[in-house]
């Protein structure tokens, strides 16, 4: 995995649990998109979900065993798919984030990707130097990128922007 | 759409509202993974369908704005995707459901698929007869297709892969 030789720029959201980095992205994709930037997240949880519990076609079609059920309407598609091997998140992105400017990825904190980390008050960051690329938080101890404050989202979005563009050219 | 130029061949299941067209793929799907199948299912709505209505992640992240939403875990890749214009069955197949034996379609009845009917007691098919393959039903009343008992699902699926590989030949 590295950004610098896809076609689509990634950059992942990371931070301990209940740290925010949900919220942050439900504000931070808003932003991006009045800047004209199509989007598309990518989240990865090493248990299973659950994302239909209530017994409507979606399980019942993927309970019978389908490999993939996709469903459609004038508004949205979706696409179930059993997975018999780990899905690596080049996987995802090659075969269904390509056509946006941007993916942003929660979790898979290990991959060496470009990282923008929420961080608790006083908090040193999770995450190697190396691919930290900023922080979000009320301060920032020490560290040698820029910080960004919870409420300038704002901020964040133009900074990616910058970064990302760079990365590309 | 034509299953003749496709490289999966694509049958579609149709009936009346409340026929039994879930519960048929239901009882299906595992009769045709047991014959080695890999199975895809698409299913088309005319209205919007709410997958996850608990306020979860998912629903969160598409609610921002995210043009794609993806989830993965050891188990399951689950894609969303907000549509900016319908998506024909054609683009649902080509990008998503290209690797498997069969695709079964549920909706899309005004396709020119090839299509099995599930029938209530004596009435007559919905689609036109150039394209049925098939009724699921406790009778049919003179038509020139082979008739299933509801109960015969493995005869279905026989007769759906002969069709399909003389289809494929």
């Amino acid at each position: 995995v590295d950004a610098g030789h896809r076609d689509v720029p990634v950059v992942a959201i990371v931070g301990r649990s209940g740290s925010g980095k949900t919220t942050l992205l439900e504000r931070l994709i808003p932003v991006l998109r009045r800047r004209g930037r199509k989007v598309a997240v990518a989240k990865h949880s090493h248990h299973a979900f659950d994302l239909d519990p209530s017994g409507k076609d979606s399980r019942r079609l993927a309970e019978a065993g389908a490999d993939v059920v996709a469903f459609s309407s004038p508004e949205q598609l979706v696409v179930m798919q059993r997975a018999s091997a780990a899905i690596t998140l080049d996987e995802v992105i090659a075969r269904h984030l390509g056509k946006v400017d941007i993916v942003l990825v929660e979790g898979y904190r290990e991959l060496p990707i470009p990282k923008i980390e929420v961080l608790a008050d006083g908090a040193a960051p999770l995450c190697s130097r190396d691919t930290l690329l900023g922080v979000v938080g009320m301060d920032s101890p020490g560290l040698p990128v820029p910080r960004f404050d919870p409420a300038d989202v704002e901020g964040l979005a133009e900074f990616l922007d910058r970064v990302l563009s760079v990365r590309r050219a």
